[in-house]
C-alpha cells in the first residue's frame, strides 16, 4: 500500500502557481524554547531547499537580547551555502539590524511592522508613527543598497489587547509601507482569530486603499483551526504568495494563546489536490520536518506530518 | 482580558444558517480506544444539548462483537433525557439493528454505506450490490415505521486500497441510497486526503445524478487538515448540513492514519466569524469537550478548545 495522495481536481478562480514563502527558519524557530546549534539552522535550510522551497527567510538580525534564538545569524549566513535559484531573505529590526544584514550580504531583507498601537507599543516600544519613522531610513538605506524590501503587518486579523482591528486600519499601514518602498507586505493573522469573510474585507480594504493584491502576501496562524480556509480565500481574491513554516513550526510569543504558523505540508497538500504548482516535494519536505522534530524533541503540530509518519 | 473572538463578516454566497449534525458520542467514542461508562455517555448528551447542538447521534445499534464501545445502545437510550427540540438519530447497520432501535423507541436512524467495493467488503462483508440487498429492507421498514432515514456514504475522497474513487461512483451510490428512500445522505472523507476542487466535483457528480444538493451532508475528517476548507467548499457549492465531532473526538480504525473528524468547536468558530447562524454556545460546548478529554485521559485535538484552554 503507498501512501494516500489528494486526488487532483482544479478548481476555477485559482491560479496555476504559487509561490510559498518559508517562513520555519526565521518565524518558527524564533518562537521554540530551545536554542537550535547554527549547524542544526544551516542543515535545516539545506535541507529546505533540496525540498523545492523557493524562499526561504532564513533568520533574523533582531537584537540578541530579545531573540536569543537567532543570536547566531551572522554565522549562519557565514556557514549558508545558497541554492541556485533560491532567495534567502532575512529580518532587519531597526538600521542596526540591516548594517548587519548588509556586512552579511543578503539581497533581501524584511521589516516588521504592526497594524496595531497596542502591539506597536508592546512589540517595538513606539506609536504607530514613530513605527514608521523607524523604518524609514531601513527601507531607504536598503532600496539604496539594491535590496528588496518585505514588510509585515502583524495583527491584522484582531489583536490580543485592542480586540477587532478594522480591515481600514490594516489598509492604512499596508500602504504607508508600500509608498515607503515594500515591494511585497505580508498580512499576518497574529492571533490566528480570522475567517473567510473577514479575509476577504481586509484584502479588499487594502486593495481599496491602492496596494495591488499582487503585491500582498499572506500569514496565517492555525491557532483556531482556520488558517487554511484563510489561505483558499485568498487565493480566489488573487493572493499569489503564501507564508507557512515547514512542520507547523513557531508562533508568536508576546500574543496569549498563539500556536504555530500553518504548516507548509498542510498547505502543500490543498495545493496538490487543487493542481496549483509550487515545486515542493512533499515527502521530502515531511523528512525534513520529522528530522527537525527530532532535534526539538517535540512532534510536528502538522497534520500531515502525523498522518504520513503515524501520528508520531 | 476578554478570550478571542473572531470578528463577524459575511461573506456572499453563504447560507444564513448551517445545521451541524453532531457525531461524537457515536462516531468520536466509537473509535477511542477506551471504554466510557454508560452514565458519562449519557451526561455527555446532556451537555451537547444544553451547548445548543440541535442534532446528536446518540449511538450504535452495531453488534457489540464489532464495537464494544457502543455495547450500551439500548441503556444509553434509556437513560436519555431527550431536550425539547433536538434530534437523536442512530446508527442502525442492519435488521437486527433496526429492531433494536425501533424497541428503543428511536424516530430517526442512519445506516452507514461504503462508496467503494472494496470497503464495502472490508467493513460489511459484502459487495456494493449486497450492501444495497442488506440496506433496503432496513430502509423500507424504518420508513414503514415513520422513522426517518439518514445514508452514510464512506470513502467518498480516496480509499486506503483503492486509492482514487470517481466521483460518478461516489454518485452512483448516492443516488441509490436516494431512491431507497433516505432522506440524506451524509458524504464522507473518511481518509481525509479530499481538497477544495475535489469536494465541488463530488457534490456536483451527485447533483448530475439528480440528488438534491439540499439532500447532501458533508463529513470530513481532518488528518491532512483539509477539513475545514472543504466545508466551505462545501458551503459555497450550497450544502447546509455539516457533520462534526465535539472536540475532534473519535476516526476511522479501519482506515489506516485516519484521525478525527472535523472538531464542531473550530467549525463553530468559522460560522461565527463568517456570521451563519448554528445555535451553539461556543463555551458550553468547550467545557463540554475538556470534561469529555478529562474523562478520556487526553487532550482534546480541536485547535479551538486548546486555544481557549492554554493548549491543555
Amino acid at each position: 500500500m503507498t501512501r494516500d495522495l489528494p486526488m487532483t481536481v482544479p478548481s476555477p478562480g485559482l491560479p496555476d502557481h504559487v509561490t510559498i514563502y518559508e517562513v520555519g527558519a526565521r518565524d518558527g524557530l524564533q518562537n521554540e524554547a530551545a536554542v537550535v546549534p547554527v549547524e542544526v539552522k544551516a542543515e535545516f535550510l539545506h535541507r529546505l531547499a533540496a525540498a523545492g522551497l523557493p524562499v526561504l527567510e532564513a533568520t533574523s538580525f533582531v537584537h540578541p537580547k530579545w531573540v536569543p534564538q537567532l543570536a547566531d545569524a551572522a554565522d549562519l549566513l557565514n556557514r549558508l551555502v545558497r541554492a541556485e535559484g533560491v532567495d534567502y531573505p532575512v529580518l532587519v529590526p531597526n538600521e542596526r539590524g540591516l548594517d548587519r544584514a548588509l556586512e552579511a550580504g543578503v539581497s533581501h531583507v524584511a521589516i516588521f511592522g504592526s497594524a496595531t498601537e497596542t502591539f506597536a507599543k508592546r512589540n517595538l516600544n513606539r506609536t504607530l508613527d514613530e513605527q514608521f519613522a523607524m523604518f524609514a531610513p531601513v527601507v531607504q538605506r536598503a532600496l539604496s543598497a539594491g535590496l528588496r524590501v518585505r514588510g509585515y503587518v502583524s495583527m491584522c486579523f484582531g489583536d490580543p489587547w485592542e480586540g477587532a482591528v478594522a480591515p481600514e486600519q490594516v489598509a492604512s499601514v499596508a500602504r504607508r509601507l508600500v509608498e515607503m518602498g515594500c515591494h511585497q507586505l505580508s498580512l499576518g493573522d497574529t492571533i490566528g482569530t480570522g475567517t473567510p469573510g473577514h479575509v476577504d474585507a481586509v484584502l479588499d480594504a487594502c486593495v481599496a486603499a491602492g496596494v495591488p493584491v499582487r503585491q500582498l502576501a499572506v500569514h496565517f496562524h492555525d491557532t483556531y483551526g482556520q488558517a487554511l480556509a484563510n489561505t483558499l480565500t485568498a487565493l480566489r481574491r488573487g493572493v499569489r504568495t503564501v507564508d507557512a513554516s515547514a512542520g507547523g513550526l513557531g508562533g508568536c510569543p508576546y500574543a496569549e494563546s498563539a500556536t504555530g504558523n500553518l504548516a507548509t505540508e498542510d498547505l502543500v497538500w490543498m495545493l496538490d489536490g487543487l493542481g496549483i504548482g509550487h515545486g515542493v516535494d512533499l515527502d521530502a519536505l515531511v523528512g525534513t520536518s520529522v528530522w527537525m522534530a527530532e532535534q526539538l524533541g517535540r512532534p510536528s503540530p502538522s497534520r500531515v506530518v502525523r498522518a504520513l509518519t503515524g501520528g508520531a
